[in-house]
């Protein structure tokens, strides 16, 4: 496990803030799939830091390199490797950061899991940038989706409690995503950005939500209890750094419903059988139903902060505050966005992978 | 996948409702362990209907056997196989059912996918009858945690909306749980018992909210990424039937705090590192901080419901009316209890065998 | 891993020689493939022991139960799950055992891993009894592949040193295998049993060779590298107690050729591409490649003999000699047939459902 | 599966002989592990071409870059990513290659499995190119196996039918080997180097077999059945190409002994079990009992030869004569010599790091 993710395909992500390189390695792809470059790398560059007002204005350079897997514009068969060098690697001392743990980051549980060995620079293998590598997979995988007919998007349902209009169960509005800050209500949106501008200003951060939706799923993907739909998504996408929360169709908002408010009716329409309510959220008995599969992400707000915090100094097991320095996203929920849309590419393509159709096909 | 689970420790349950037998294998736990019957018993029988007011009158004997693994009391490194034979096996035609699919319930996802050779019988392989093979495997992980001082309970967070007190998140009250109607808050008990009864009697269901705690974790439990422990716990939470919501930590709450009143900051107590409150649920990155591990799961209203509902002819292709015969639970989460908490037992007992200590220690 | 197998499907056997029952679960096998039981029956009984030269006279009643899994005679989808219980179950004191290890057994090395507490009764988990499940799995997927025109069929290649004549590479005689004690050559058959007589008459006992061939193998199964067929087949064929050697197509005898003489040239016969001569053994860079696929596995003399040996007492640290008791088979190979060739099935079946299909079929 | 390997650790080989890059990731490596790269790029050295009789005369620079997971001389607890790039990138048109499959090379095969999208250059993923990570992660696993006393050593035990000394079983000579070209007899050397040359000499190859021991294990390690030492050496050790067959102990030889020949009597020395003799090679029941584990693979004759052959034109389905062109390695076992101890000391590692002590140590 660890770092390693999928049952038909295998996806490991490796890498550290400031070593020198970041990339993953994908196994399991057929080959003949073409790899649109641009496509993904437009992916990636919603993921990457910009020139805005919730992101932190260091620039990275997200250009993925293909060393394996990819000939001539389409997937070989070989393993898919592909790393992101780091032009901002390792230089300074950051063995304070070993002693003075910042709340709300892996730096504490990693000292004392790796014994000091840990790279702690910019966070090392815990840092936000390893959904880079993510996202290459995931974009992959996203695209490949597409041309068989299957959409994912996502929109920010909601930025520091301010909250965005909910996906159309029925007919996610697709088209009015993939952008940089995806919105379904303008309104919203620009509310959401002054939050964030605000928090930022008073060297703080702000958390939210991402609500993601997959259109054109066949009937009958994924697989009883563990390998169940929910199962596959939630393994993912609780990988993704600051994701403490994570619901499916009506989610939470199902347990205050009764039985005959929350089942979705059937119906046949033009010959195709349908729900007719989707509080499932596309999914029963973590097999796809054909409707639209919906969850929800719960993005914590970012925990390096300017503002003095209690620390401690772990050599002299004693309290003392903290102060964060550099400058940081006060919202990471909008890049946050194409990285979720990746983990549900990912998850659904492996699913797919997964059918037992061989059997049937092979011989 | 699908129902097997775990790294080091590998769980498989099988069994249909009305099948012979269902049950369990688990592979990879270590020789000399205890098993105490009695307990894992108590265990099992909290999940069990019973004579009360929020589950089905039917009485299931769930009495585990034991068909290998365990010697003379303790297991002996072979897997270990423990099935609970079915009374109540198939009789009569259900093929009806594989033509009227039952609102919320898996009866047109698995016709689709197993073309029509699925057991309808009882919910056949997706019953929620399955997790009494999840509770086997985790009662015993959960005797083997408490033998090292790790002590998991769960109590009924809200039921029908009704909510009760929440565990202190520094101090979770698992002395107050571990019963069949576990509440902190017996006020709250009582109008959600009334909020049940009422449902059964309109001939409808509702749903709940179990909050899960496991206390006395070592700090370095879990890996980055999608080894962490939220990724270990979702997978096996959402195997769960009824599943549709999980959260760690403050969850969904976190994204609407800012970063300054969402980060736990750190203080030394009598030379251990503790955090001073514990929003993160126990987890940084991933990993285990050493402070109680907490989450919440939402449970929907039982699908099985008397009310008539809107389903269709698979076979006619057309709309038609459908009503559910039978006794239901009214409301399946007091039941889920001690599954949720068998499923964490598994998921943190997996965590632990995983642990990358052989090299040092075998060598 | 331990006693569990498999990519795409998953193989969990569990059970000790004398413990309540052995048996395994089948987990990822496709729902509605049909259940011939008889066929079963017969593979249980070539491996089962009965009154002949060759094997313990002990008569075991090896009739596996579905409890899960399959219903009406095809599979349902659910997990595969069936035992065979044990009527010669656990009495007497065996603790001895564990003080004074049988050379070629596994008592000593179960003595230090499991710390005493594992089943000594009958050889515990390390019994070859164990291998009736795998043929329970093995059976299974063996009718499978042959109702789409794959057979494994293997015979005795050696026994004793006696020699029978080799699979024809280019088209195995499969016609003339399948029953107890399978040759092609009459006359060897005729001293092998003449050798085996004579070691059972001296208490002593004689091992042989496995040559196993799978025919009706489509092109492009098995994956690079760790995935191959070669691989796949010898994580199974070695988890069979007393195998210590396993080759493929010339396999040693390859090594004294040159690459004039050991590679298969090409050639297309009525628009069929085949190779004019199998020495690779129906494998070429870890996929198969359309012609027989050819193995030979090494079976080690039965270990339990009735000549007094070397051991020692574990307590006193000491050595001692030792008389195994109990009527043995003075050769195991011709009942491991079957469970060669079951382990081949189970190989090939799983390599089949893991073929990269699914994204092109099921969308 | 495919180019994935590994229970605990994870082990993914990436790359095309003519891509940009080859390479591994290594996931589940406990932090504070020394690197010593000097010593990994001896054993790389042994692996690569050179100017010597045996081998291609052409020269690679197989220097591996760590991208991540090692810092400052240690393993850091990140995934272990490095690549090693090609200077021999792809150039010209191979094509034709698809079209006119080599005999005993995996053209074919790839051509049917991925439809002609493979890459075709140097034998793309199937090239021998790609043991080099291979060695790059066994070198790590030996490094840390040697410094708690575990060494490995394999010599060439035949070449082209000349045979070494076989090594002591009860103390094999590994000081004797970890050279280019290892013998244990210099005479058998001589001779092994003459029919190498005489085959160069004919535009022909050979084959051999490379005999491994692993010393210094502890008792214990392995699981019954597919988790055996047996099982998990030979799922590896089959993944490298031109690996046709595998004993371990005694192997096909013990096919021919008797149960009192081949039983390995036990005696304690100093207060020490040992066995008397080793026909077991180190491994009762899948599990190591403390004495040197011994392995024996056939290496097939190099594939690419000289003289014509016969093959066919794929497009106009008719036989057609081929002279495979370029230089090649007449005979390639020297330079598997170190990849097959590499193989052995990643298999041996992650069964140390699979062992069931975390619960024990953990707690």
């Amino acid at each position: 496990m660890s770092s390693t993710y999928g049952e038909s395909l295998k996806l490991s992500i490796f890498g550290q803030s400031h070593g020198a390189a970041i990339g993953m390695t994908l196994d399991g792809i057929p080959a003949g799939l073409p790899v649109d470059v641009d496509a993904l790398q437009q992916l990636l560059n919603r993921r990457a830091p910009g020139q805005n007002d919730w992101s932190t204005p260091r620039r990275e350079e997200d250009r993925p390199e293909f060393l394996s897997g990819v000939l001539d514009g389409y997937t070989c068969g070989a393993p898919i490797a592909a790393v992101i060098y780091n032009t901002n690697t390792r230089s300074g001392d950051y063995n304070n950061l070993k002693d003075a743990p910042r709340p709300g980051h892996a730096d504490y549980t990693a000292q004392v899991k790796y014994g000091g060995y840990q790279d702690v620079a910019g966070g090392g293998h815990f840092s936000g940038r390893l959904t880079a590598p993510l996202c290459i997979a995931g974009g992959l995988c996203k695209q490949w989706l597409e041309a068989k007919g299957i959409h994912i998007g996502a929109h920010l349902a909601a930025v520091a409690g301010v909250e965005d209009r909910a996906f159309d169960p029925m007919a996610p509005e697709l088209s009015a995503v993939g952008c940089d800050f995806p919105v379904l209500n303008p309104d919203a949106g620009e509310k959401m950005r002054l939050a964030v501008a605000e928090a930022r200003k008073e060297a703080d951060s702000v958390g939210g939500i991402i609500e993601c939706a997959v259109t054109g799923l066949p009937v009958g993907l994924g697989e009883p209890m563990f390998g169940g739909m929910e199962s596959r998504i939630a393994q993912i996408v609780y990988g993704i750094p600051a994701v403490k929360g994570l619901e499916f169709g009506a989610g939470f908002g199902a347990a205050v419903l009764r039985g005959s408010e929350n089942n979705d009716g059937y119906t046949v329409s033009d010959g195709v059988v349908k729900t007719i309510s989707n509080r499932a959220g596309g999914i029963l008995g973590g097999i796809t139903n054909g409707m639209p599969l919906i969850f929800r992400a719960a993005i914590k707000p970012t925990p390096s902060i300017g503002a003095q915090q209690q620390s401690i100094s772990l050599s002299q097991r004693s309290d003392q505050p903290l102060v964060v320095k550099g400058r940081h996203d006060p919202c990471i929920a909008p890049r946050a966005v194409p990285v979720v849309e990746a983990a549900a590419a990912i998850a659904v393509f492996d699913a797919i992978l997964s059918q037992d159709t061989s059997y049937r096909r092979v011989l």
